[in-house]
């Protein structure tokens, strides 16, 4: 596993994920993170490493649940926040091109400055890409329900008017605020015991980029809705950790 | 378990993770700790949550052996990075003091600010405890042998002449190294699959304000050392990762 402090060598066995982690310290540097970004991306390390640092079996069919529901959504929103912006940015703008429909910023340490660098990096990657991805959060015209602060603030044209929400990495109580709204929300989190892992509609236990990359790859497809049990799909996540970790030392 | 961001509630179920994290937020905003200590920390917060955030019956038997082994020592060394002393540089400062052994800082981004406000830090606590433990590290006039840059810096009348070690929160070539050079290694580490859990003599597989805490209050028992199996403790807490995840949603 990680030792508590490397440095990146291309020749380092987990070498994926070190240059995963040197993204969230780059954005970090630009001011688009908090503090507690960093700790947040250090515990999905940790689950990520227990599950194999690879799409497992089972996050492959939540991942494509999610692009059934995406697709069949009369509104659907891309919520992004600092670390989903951080380590998929282009992805999540690729996907919502795909989808024809706008990504929202959310943050829960909401200040001018990181939001005026988060929206920027978008615009920027939008221009790169060539993609007019509408970018919305910027100027919030409506609350979501029992969210106190800054975090419950959303646009009408967005989140707060949307059937279906794509939230990365997502603090637990905004999911359940969500939900409570009668959405469906699919949750990207590495952690399936998270309050957003048992609360969303359908968790995606699998590092934010790899399942960026995954259901652009999915969409021409057009894969159709099942009854989905989220609760399966989540042990199913514990169930390759114990299986990654029993007898290790014997 | 954690959402990506939160603020501390002291009728929160995890108000003592989230207070331990506080203590990690504070100590980078005073310029003790690089980046990738928060990350760190991150990690640790993920292998705590699912070890059930408690001592387990077979951390405590480590933490007793490595008491023993320190104990016995001719010249044992208290091996501190930022997050150790953030975390917990009171209950190291006592311990040192009960061992009459020095303390020796030891960072991976080894600055002259970093050095500085730790070892200040670390002076400031020696005087509010009345105590008077040596802190070594400032001036290192030795090398800990195949390990390239400040992290292999040391000083002679500590770590490079020391016969046990106690290295809370170890980067896994130095644990290597130091093994490498005959001395005892005891590492006290959240991750029982890192390097360092697996390379060292007694492997402690909990979180490092418990463990000094533990550790303390041993001391005055003497236990005595006895044959240890490192594999087997750090297996112990495999298992018990796999009983806390075991059917969580069946």
């Amino acid at each position: 596993m990680l030792d508590e402090e490397n440095i990146v060598d291309p020749s380092h066995p987990r070498y994926d994920s070190l240059m995963i982690r040197k993204k969230i310290a780059d954005a970090g540097v630009k001011g688009m993170l908090a503090d507690s970004a960093m700790i947040a991306h250090g515990r999905g390390e940790a689950y990520d490493y227990l599950l194999g640092e690879k799409t497992t079996p089972s996050a492959m069919e939540a991942t494509k649940e999610a692009v059934a529901r995406l697709i069949k959504a009369e509104s659907p929103v891309i919520s992004l926040n600092g670390n989903a912006i951080a380590l998929a940015g282009s992805d999540f703008l690729t996907l919502a091109s795909q989808l024809g429909c706008p990504v929202e910023i959310n943050i829960f340490y909401r200040t001018p400055e990181r939001m005026g660098a988060l929206i920027g990096h978008l615009k920027l990657l939008n221009s790169k890409l060539g993609l007019d991805v509408e970018i919305l959060g910027g100027i919030p015209d409506e609350r979501i329900p029992g969210l106190e602060g800054p975090r419950g603030a959303c646009q009408s044209n967005g989140i707060f008017s949307a059937d279906t929400i794509l939230v990365p990495l997502e603090d637990g109580d905004r999911c359940e605020a969500l939900v409570a709204m009668g959405k469906e929300v699919l949750v990207i989190d590495l952690n399936p015991l998270s309050r957003s892992s048992r609360n969303c509609t359908v968790g995606i236990v699998d590092e934010v980029s790899r399942v960026a990359k995954n259901m652009i790859q999915m969409m021409p497809e057009k894969p159709a809705p099942t009854k989905w049990n989220n609760a399966k799909g989540l042990q199913a996540a514990l169930d390759q950790i114990i299986d990654n970790i029993t007898n290790k030392f014997s």
